[in-house]
Formats: structure tokens, sequence, C-alpha cells
């Protein structure tokens, strides 16, 4: 997506000089740094700290990181350490696992001598392969929002979607899930303007989504996610699109913090509600989310303190709570399926529902 | 209620010495300023920068605005002049024109000299009513709290109360009207805790809230407003209490942006969602609340901008969003009557639909 108006990636690589850069996401949304990457350390420092986050651009960033790996040392011994090392940085992270195990199994046929090139390219590969999901998925969804379109008693007026959270390019290579159809729709001219919500604790609407569909173009208006209610009974909100963390097998939606209330909100008005997700998001092994999908607990900190930039120019975190309030940080919620429209993947639109993702896995399987 | 362990009201007045104070609550909830008014310039400045806040303590500071214009000068003149300067302050209170109406009748009346003491003892009186009231809210309240723990299974776990923004002693003189069974249940050893929701954008739970429940040591703990609908679906909240800044008269709801979402997940999971308030808080001229309680539209900097306590001890508002974003923020939102399990009064406890309000109004009016 642009920056400035210049299309860029998350992650971006060049071919003739295997040179990789990576936005510095830390300093978002106030600061844009690029930030080079030349070993296996800086990928793994950018993952540990945050200067890349999002599971798709954290898996692609440790491809690279396998890749630094190889051209400095492609030993088995040198192999297996990069992998660990680069493992070790968020271990909980599902596609870094995933990412790490794809690079290894390409890699460990090849004698020594070819590992770096064949890393090269499958790190690329990779991000290619994302990007195509994802402009996939945004396809699908623009669909959605034609329909939805079309459908408008004024259709001069703009087509107003809510989403939560970041589910943009920013935490993939590029395009993003939830934000896909949005840009789709945008770049296609469709009159879309976005309800941002805040997302509080860290913020991810107010920072990233905000800051994204600024340097994109994209008309858009930040809330409190206090406000979602009261838009969507006033008619204000056509559509509402999120991302996932992981979903079920019978489509319950583990999402941010706070998606669930936009679910009943949504529901409660007759608004579509859809989830935007590729395949590999769905948890075959687990029916019920609201039972079996276990809920990260965060720092209070999250919750009692705000990062931002003060009036000199420079950045604070302050406290706005009394000293030593007690505070709970779920990271995360569960949207039991039958609040949920549909679920908009690269494989189509697909009903939340046992039957029709039985019929998914099936299909993907074969 | 109590500050360090000493009982206090947020104001505060010395029969013996005519002395009044405030707590500046501009300095909350990092610092407790107290402030003495001498003048009615003094009790106008407090109101106008929001030292004070909460329709009842507005209402009742300008009558003590009023005594001290009569201490200075109790001509007809001047006292039409304080009520005009104090009106001004806040124009759109509704209380504080309540108060200033009735000292105003009260002191008409009366020969200038006599003035002084009758608007001392008029706004004592003002000060009074109001603890009276929000007390007998917090007994009718305190019932419903006693009766919702004895169904508990484990009846030794805390009841799990969840609250929205403040509707504490900080917005009344004493007690409060949400907060005033909260303050009861634990002062007669009620085992309670209570889930304080931050409220963005102003994050009066936050700060208020949770500043006045530490004092006076109730349990708690602060989530993000994201969070409520999570510890909901897991049965983590026994009852919702929320305040009312109007009431329609068939029992629609006009709170704090947010209020509706927790009703929406309140009724999804079949928890009591109560509102408590002073019978003056209903506005028998309307009964559709969606449609016809104006919303007040908020200033985008609210949502952009955040204040707190930077970890030098200075005080800073930083910024939480790219430069330029625009924000919407409408301050309050409706609940309509159907979410409402009852709405808790001086009056005692009333079902949140036309025709029981209809018989409160006859039951008041007599």
């Amino acid at each position: 997506m642009k920056i400035q108006g210049q299309p860029h990636r998350s992650i971006e690589a060049d071919h003739a000089t295997r040179a990789v850069r990576i936005i510095d996401q830390t300093f978002l949304p106030h600061q844009v740094e690029w930030c080079s990457l030349t070993t296996m350390e800086d990928a793994a420092e950018a993952i540990k700290v945050m200067r890349v986050r999002g599971a798709p651009l954290i898996g692609a960033t440790a491809a690279y990181g396998m890749f630094f790996a190889m051209q400095e040392d492609a030993s088995d011994k040198n192999l297996q350490q990069a992998y660990d090392t680069l493992h070790a940085t968020r271990p909980t992270a599902v596609n870094l696992r995933w990412a790490l195990d794809r690079m290894k199994r390409m890699l460990a046929p090849f004698a020594p001598p070819l590992r770096e090139a064949v890393a090269w390219q499958e790190a690329a590969l990779i991000c290619d392969e994302d990007v195509q999901t994802n402009h996939a998925i945004g396809q699908q969804g623009l669909e959605l929002f034609r329909e939805i379109a079309s459908k408008k008693a004024d259709p001069s007026a703009p087509l107003n979607v809510m989403t939560h959270c970041n589910a943009g390019w920013l935490a993939c290579v590029d395009w993003g899930t939830a934000l896909s159809p949005i840009y789709q729709a945008h770049d296609a001219g469709l009159n879309v303007h976005v309800w941002v919500s805040e997302t509080r604790p860290r913020g991810q609407g107010a920072s990233l989504t905000a800051w994204e569909l600024r340097e994109h173009g994209v008309p858009h208006t930040l809330i409190v996610d206090n406000n979602a209610g009261h838009l969507l009974q006033h008619g204000l909100v056509d559509v509402v699109i999120v991302g996932a963390d992981r979903v079920t097998a019978q489509g319950d939606v583990a999402n941010k913090i706070g998606t669930y209330l936009k679910a009943l909100a949504a529901h409660a008005h007759g608004v579509p509600f859809y989830v935007a997700l590729p395949v590999s998001t769905i948890d075959w092994t687990i029916m019920d989310g609201v039972r079996d999908i276990p809920i990260e607990q965060r720092s209070a900190r999250e919750v009692t303190h705000m990062p931002g930039l003060a009036a000199d120019g420079t950045r604070y975190e302050v406290l706005i709570t009394p000293e030593g309030t007690l505070a709970r940080n779920d990271g995360f919620d569960v949207t039991p399926a039958k609040l949920v429209t549909a679920l908009v993947t690269e494989q189509g639109v697909v009903p939340a529902n046992a039957e029709a993702l039985t019929k998914l896995s099936a299909a993907i399987s074969v």
C-alpha cells in the first residue's frame, strides 16, 4: 500500500543487492523509519522488540533471518542455531514457527553452498504468497462491499465500514486481511469511509490503522471503542469487518479484545459483521471457542499507561490512573459464530458454521 | 466518603467560620488539592474550569456562590448579577439552573441584611438534600445487591459489580448515584469487588472512579472498555450499575458513551443492568430517547490526545494518533429501556417502562 503516494510493502527485499528493509513500527504513527536488516541477529531483534508485528510479517521477517544465517554460515549446525534463535523471539507466534519450519525443510536437503540462494528465493516466495492470499481476501470482500453499497438508499453516499484494531498491511507483507477489501474498494473508485476504532489498550486502531488509511488516502474517522454502539444504532455503519487471531472449526472467532462488543451491537442492528482471514488461521482441532481458546493475559501497564507524543515533540508514556491501580488486561475475546455473518477467506466467503467449514476443509485438503 | 481513611464531602462548609472548600478535581487522580472558595468569582471560576464537575456538585457550588455574593453585597441588583454570572459558567447544566433558581426564589423576599444568613442556610440544605437523596438511592441498590449476592453459588465469593464512567461522590456532594450502593454494600460488610471501566475518551473511570474506590478502600480492578463483553461472557460480572444523564418517561437512558455496549452485553448474558438516578434526572417530556435526546458532540482532541503523568512527575497531554487524524466524539449514547432491568431511585426501584414511570410521576406529584 502507499506511503505518501508511493507503493510499499512492510518488508522490502531488493533482488539485485539482496538488501532487506522493514518499517520500524515502534516509531509509528509519529515517524516513518526504515530499518535495514543485514544479519540473522537483526531479524531476531526486530521481531523481539516488535519493530515488526502481525503474524504474517513476523513469519516473513524470520524467513529473511534464515537467509542471512545461510549467507554467513550455511552449515547444518548454523541452520539449526538460526532456527532456534529466531524461534525463541516470540515462541507463541504460530506463523513464526510455520515460516521457520518451511525454511528449514526447504534448506536441509541442499548442500551448504546452495543454501544462500535457495533461502533468498524461499523467503521471497513466502512474502509473495502472503501478498497473493491477502489480495484474494480483498477481492472476496470487495464483492461483498459492492453488493452492500448497491443496496444503499442513496447510492452517492459513502459506504461506511467499521473496523477494529489493525488487520492491515502493517501486520502482513501487503494489503492486510480486514483492510484488504477496503483498499481494493477505494482503489476501484468505490466511495468508502472507514470508522476506525481506537482499540484500547494498545491503540492499534488509533495509531496503525489511522496511519495506514491516511497514507493510502482512504477517508476515515477515528472513534473511541465506546462509540461503536451509538453509530450502529443510528444507521451510520453499513458493514463491520475485522481480522482474526484464531477461528474454530465451527466459526467462533478469537480476535482483539472488544471485537465481541462490536459483534453484539452489529447483530442488534442487523448490520453485517464479517471476519477476514487466511484459511491458515482456522484451528480445525477446536469447536467451542469461548470454552477452548485460551485468552492471553497481558500486562496491566498497557491499561494504566499510554504512550504518545507531547507538544514538545518528545515521546512520553503517561500514567492515566491513580498510582498503584490494579488492572486486568485480556488480550482477546471470542465472538460466537452465530454473530458472524460470514468468514471472508482467500478460498471464498464461507458461512461461519461447522457444516460450511467442514466442506471448506475437505475442499482444500483435496 | 473517605480519603485516606478520613470522611469527606466533595464540597465542605464550616458552619462556625463560614469557610467553604472544594477538592480541585483538575488535579485528580494524581494529587488531592483542597481549594478554598471565598468569593462569588471563586465559585464561578471553579465551575467554569471544572475544578468541580457533576450536575449535583455544580449546583451546590453555585449555591455557595450566591451566599458569597450576598455576603459582599446583598442588594437586589447584586442578587441578579450573581445569578447571571454563575448561570453563564456552564449554561447547559440543568442542575446549575435549578440551584440558582431555588436560591434566588428563597432570597428575594428577604430584606438585604437577612440574605447572607438565609443564603448560607439554603446552600447547606441543598447539599444535605443531595446527600440524603444519594444515600436513599444507595439503600435501594444495597437491597438489590444483597439479593443478588444471596443467590451466588459460592456465598463467600465476591459480588462482582461492573460500572462505567464516574457516578460517584466526586460528581455529587457525597455517596454518588451508581457508586452509592457499592459504598453502602462495602460499609455493610458485603464482599464487593468492582470492575471499573476506563471510559474513554475522558477516562473518568480510570481516573475518578478508581481514585474514589481506592481512597474508600473498596476492592476494584480497572479494565479497558473493550473488556466488558469478555468478562460478562465468562460469568465474571454479577450485576452492572451505571448513572444517567437523562432518562425518558418510558425509561430510555442517556448516559456516558459506551453505556449502551455494556447494556447489550449484560442482556446477552442475562446479567442485571441497573441505572441509578435521582428522580430529578427523569425528563417527563420525552418518550423515545434514541430519537429525541440530543447527543452532545465533543472535541476531537479528547479522542486524539490523552493527559497523564510522565515518569518525571510532570503532567503532559500526549498525541496518540497520526498528526491531523479526524475524530468523532459523541459524548453520550442512549440505552433503550428494554435493556434496563430497573431504575434505582430515592423513591424506590422502578421498572424501566412507561406504565411504571407514569405511576411514579403520579406518586411524587401528590
